[in-house]
């Protein structure tokens, strides 16, 4: 039996099912083969029923037993300690890998998020096309020369850039063939396809439920 | 001796000076007292001449012996696997660090970086402000329950927080007391006090061999 619960919400409309971070730690877990139990918190009340345990009012949350995290990247990281599949034991490979799951929170999604939010929010000039143009061809250039991020297979750094990388509007803007098959290669790994169905099945049962 | 080296430019314009990124492992290492060793590469082939360490053509990376790594978020956590002062060793401590870490870049500095660059640039339209507000807003409740993020007592987790918070458009956007004590207060270490003084006094000293 596991004492690791991931915590979501218990429903989300139908646009961002596949892409709530909760799905992250589902597919470290399946990567890994930790059992894990999934919990959640109320949609309507979001704002305000978990500050206590999220302190931005966010999903995901995880439970370890005594040690409670939230953060999808931290708790990513965690499970990379249970787990060599996500994250090489040799120093230098495991320097890599922690490299390069910062490099796809903060130098890619750091751009791509605001970028897309511009977008969705209808911002005429989208001031951050630029920046995000730029930092994506830097990745082009880099998954050219290699078929991992680090330690020549796959770690926890691909799982995260993946995830980062696959939001359907930052796929779509420019032509990045080398990317796009990057993304294609570590989306079609069984653990990221069961976690991602997964989540839509959660999510689905749960309209059913709704007043 | 340490083979610790920190790299950054050789020299910036007098705007950035006290905020360049080397700052960050140059605070840790001071806080830890590792010793390390700066070096630089130019300023002016920043663009291409150091994609082969830093993909993204940033500043700063780290060598560590053989263990080379960019991403300052990464060379903190690196550096706080060497330190107690830096991260604490209890697995409840070390979870609540590394996720206020993951916070600083992920929850806080994904919004104001972008708010920032939109500032900076002219945007006549602000689209992230009231995203900014929200996330700082909730900042300033959590810093209001307590004096450091983790465990009680200093971590790298205040490090990187208080370096995101210091910046000053971020500083004045808005009334936050709570907020800027905390900010004054860890920047009031002697540790950053020394790292900042030190990477000014680098900069400045390049003035005169500028063409």
């Amino acid at each position: 039996m596991s004492d690791l619960t991931i915590w979501t919400l218990d429903w989300v409309p139908e646009g961002p099912r596949g892409f709530v971070r909760d799905l992250r730690l589902r597919w470290a877990c399946e990567e890994a083969g930790l059992p894990y139990a999934v919990r959640t918190i109320a949609f309507e009340d979001r704002a305000t029923n978990h500050l206590d345990r999220q302190p931005f009012g966010q999903v995901p949350y995880l439970d370890d037993g005594g040690v409670k995290m939230f953060e999808s990247g931290a708790g990513l990281l965690h499970l990379a300690g249970k787990s060599d599949t996500l994250m090489p034991r040799d120093p230098e490979g495991e320097a890599e890998a922690v490299q390069w799951t910062i490099a796809a929170l903060n130098s890619i999604e750091m751009v791509s998020v605001p970028w897309w939010f511009m977008e969705v929010t209808g911002a005429k000039d989208n001031g951050l096309t630029d920046w995000l143009r730029g930092r994506l061809d830097h990745m082009e250039r880099v998954l050219s020369e290699r078929e991992w991020l680090a330690a020549g297979r796959f770690t926890v750094a691909d799982l995260l850039m993946a995830d980062v990388l696959r939001v359907e509007k930052v796929r779509a803007f420019g032509d990045r063939p080398v990317t796009e098959a990057y993304v294609a290669r570590v989306t079609d790994r069984p653990a990221f396809r069961k976690a991602q169905a997964d989540q839509i099945a959660c999510f689905e049962a749960a309209d059913a439920k709704r007043p």
